[in-house]
């Protein structure tokens, strides 16, 4: 193609998009001029002009190998070769699931036996309220079916999963979602100082008492507040709020959607705050997004419960043999290149990079583990985003936050260029006027 | 492999599979023994013990173009190769999404005009009913939030496609779901004979007198009931009920999971019964199920009701490239080889082929329409089932229904083994005692 027509054909796609997608989170009769990702390597991605970016968000934070993996596109091919796919509804079962089940299973913190698979986040959550509730239906208490979750969290997009999101945006227009959800409020040590893990304990006692430990089935929540900010929790959170949860029988669901396979330098966050999981939802980085994938890791006491149940549930791809070959080569790829103990370095890195931030008046909190990295805002985040883009980096503004997750594989240099970038954006965003 | 090796690799899956997994639809803590099927091509299948099987269900529909395609495999790698994957959300957008997105609003019924893309069925419904209640909500009429849906019909798993799902055992054990949905009666001709559908339209005026039209948001209905029993609506069904959903101002959402891209012969089966959908949600056909992929087409009346508002909905894997790719492949071979055609003529001949069925004493009805195939038993359809199995077909039992949906190249040869071996078991299973 010459330089002409390539931007002939940049312009007829920009056209068709505008014409004939609605995008997520934009509005509807309203769409916005796209940005289209053209190819992608590594830690960079290049748009239809040939731009390059540095990936400051690994897209939706689903790709800790980085993109544009040789040995994953061999692993696709190979599979669909030989099957590309078929039901593993019943007894139908095909080899790449059963291995990465298995290996699933070796990766996991101690006590988690069995997998259920499915195609993504939200359909995890969604398999993860069902199979609580069922539990606690077979076990002879149809009632306790109240599912716990915290403002802040957020678990996808379905009926259930959105019900368990507390970022009340995502709820508005939308009516009355599942039934039977309740909250507890932000785990997060900003709007709580030194205390905050004593007042949140109480809260969460507090709400079960009024509740009533016997309606509650599950309480579910990410290990780090992801979407609501990348909020590590606040210290000793976890151990306090797991023995809340035992005294009370009341199911741990554990979202690890994002924080899986590497994000915060473990297989699973659970195992970096001691957390022992009833259940573990995860998708994104299994597959490093190649091809959409997720899994519902199930424990002992769930097992105990559902003895006997029969689980009429299951989305169509479930046990995809294609995502499950690409997820089993992935995972072999974190292991080979280290890249869990990398995720540790690079991101210790660049939070000592951003660090300084925090002395900025505008700048209410620079934080974060392993590669989720957050920066708080006293106002919208939108100009950081925008101006890291016209530089060359994607970064994400989730209202006044800004979001930090590269892939694991991003070089030294390109890290350096991250903390440049955010660091002169997030100070130039000072000089607007205070909210 | 020797042959010892490659069954002590069989026994070795076989218990992993059993220890590790839970399959959907399957009792917990009672795995069966798996059916590992190794390969597959065209509408054949082979299990690990090389065993080979007809695919008679193209495993749960999702695979018109048969299985072991190069072709798409090549799709596939390629595109991991260009770009695996980046988000969609906001301003993001790739290439492959942007030609499948104008691909399939040439293939849709006039009126759809924009594409919101997911990763299979459940989320296309959680994604219509969010934004029937959006639309509404934007304009002015928040209380306009009821789903109405039918008794039989299937919609997916998620927390509110499961509550628009009409079938009762699948709710059981799980709890209160998405609120505010409402249902009419199974639209089948058996139960109510040559006044079935003035029946069904007077139950419908009715329902929605009861409910007050002012309240309801849309009617989600399958073109065919699929899960339900591949049921087609009784004759002029469907100019009846749009008429009516019409006059009350209710939308009207098209669940063509199971029905487009070929199964009845149609691109979309709305074509076929003259329904003008102000939703079309697709998936499984769209890629064979190569790649999890999926879509909803909104239309006119949507948009207009819903312009301007935020739609805060998606999921990750939204405009996946590598699905997006593989759709588009996939479209040029179901065009190529003129596969909706096939599906009409081996369709029709498999239907003659199971005609004589219906004189037995024990089959309540063979019914289908394309390569949408079903008979319907006075007594449980499990022997059949496993009787095929046996002898190297593949058919689903269903309740009492035998559900029978080959990929559409299933060859004549191939159609008649099909036609013979069902016959067999249909036959056979009068023998046991009567219900």
């Amino acid at each position: 193609m010459t330089v002409q027509e390539a931007s002939e054909r940049a312009r007829l796609l920009a056209e068709l998009d505008v014409r004939n997608i609605i995008h997520p989170h934009t509005t509807i009769g309203a769409p916005a001029e796209p940005l289209i990702i053209e190819r992608a390597e590594g830690a960079v991605l290049w748009d239809d002009t040939g731009k390059s970016y540095v990936d400051g968000t690994c897209g939706l934070w689903q790709c800790p190998v980085g993109h544009g993996r040789a040995e994953l596109a061999a692993a696709a091919a190979e599979q669909i070769g030989r099957l590309e796919f078929y039901s593993s509804f019943g007894d139908y079962a095909n080899e790449p699931s059963i291995l990465l089940a298995d290996r699933l299973l070796r990766l996991a913190p101690p006590g988690l036996r069995k997998v259920f698979f499915t195609n993504g986040g939200s359909e995890g959550n969604e398999t993860a309220i069902k199979l609580a509730r069922l539990a606690w239906y077979n076990a002879g208490k149809p009632d306790r079916n109240v599912i716990l979750a915290r403002t802040g969290g957020y678990h996808g997009m379905g009926g259930g999963s959105l019900a368990a999101t507390g970022i009340d945006a995502l709820h508005e227009g939308f009516g009355p979602l599942l039934s039977g959800v309740e909250f507890v409020g932000k785990p997060h040590g900003l709007e709580h100082g030194d205390d905050a893990t004593c007042i949140l304990v109480a809260e969460l006692e507090q709400r079960i008492a009024e509740i009533g430990p016997e309606r509650i089935a599950a309480f579910v929540a990410e290990p780090v507040l992801g979407v609501g900010g990348m909020v590590p929790p606040p210290p000793g959170y976890w151990p306090r709020v797991q023995e809340v949860l035992r005294r009370h029988g009341i199911l741990l669901i554990v979202d690890e959607i994002v924080t899986a396979f590497g994000r915060i330098g473990h297989w699973f966050a659970s195992e970096h705050y001691g957390i022992e999981p009833d259940m573990i939802v995860t998708a994104k980085g299994i597959s490093s997004g190649y091809i959409p994938m997720g899994a519902v890791l199930v424990g002992e006491r769930v097992l105990r419960l559902a003895d006997g149940a029969a689980f009429r549930h299951g989305f169509t791809y479930n046990g995809h043999p294609v995502g499950a070959a690409v997820a089993l080569a992935n995972i072999d790829i974190l292991e080979r290149e280290g890249l869990l103990d990398r995720a540790k370095e690079v991101g210790a890195a660049i939070r000592a990079g951003l660090e300084p931030l925090a002395e900025l008046e505008h700048v209410r909190e620079v934080r974060g583990v392993g590669l989720m990295l957050g920066v708080e805002l006293d106002r919208d985040a939108a100009s950081v985003q925008a101006g890291a883009r016209r530089d060359g980096l994607i970064v994400r503004a989730a209202g006044t936050n800004i979001i930090i997750s590269p892939p694991l594989v991003i070089s030294d240099e390109q890290a350096r260029t991250l903390v440049r970038v955010v660091r002169e954006h997030v100070t130039a965003a000072g000089s607007r006027p205070a909210p």
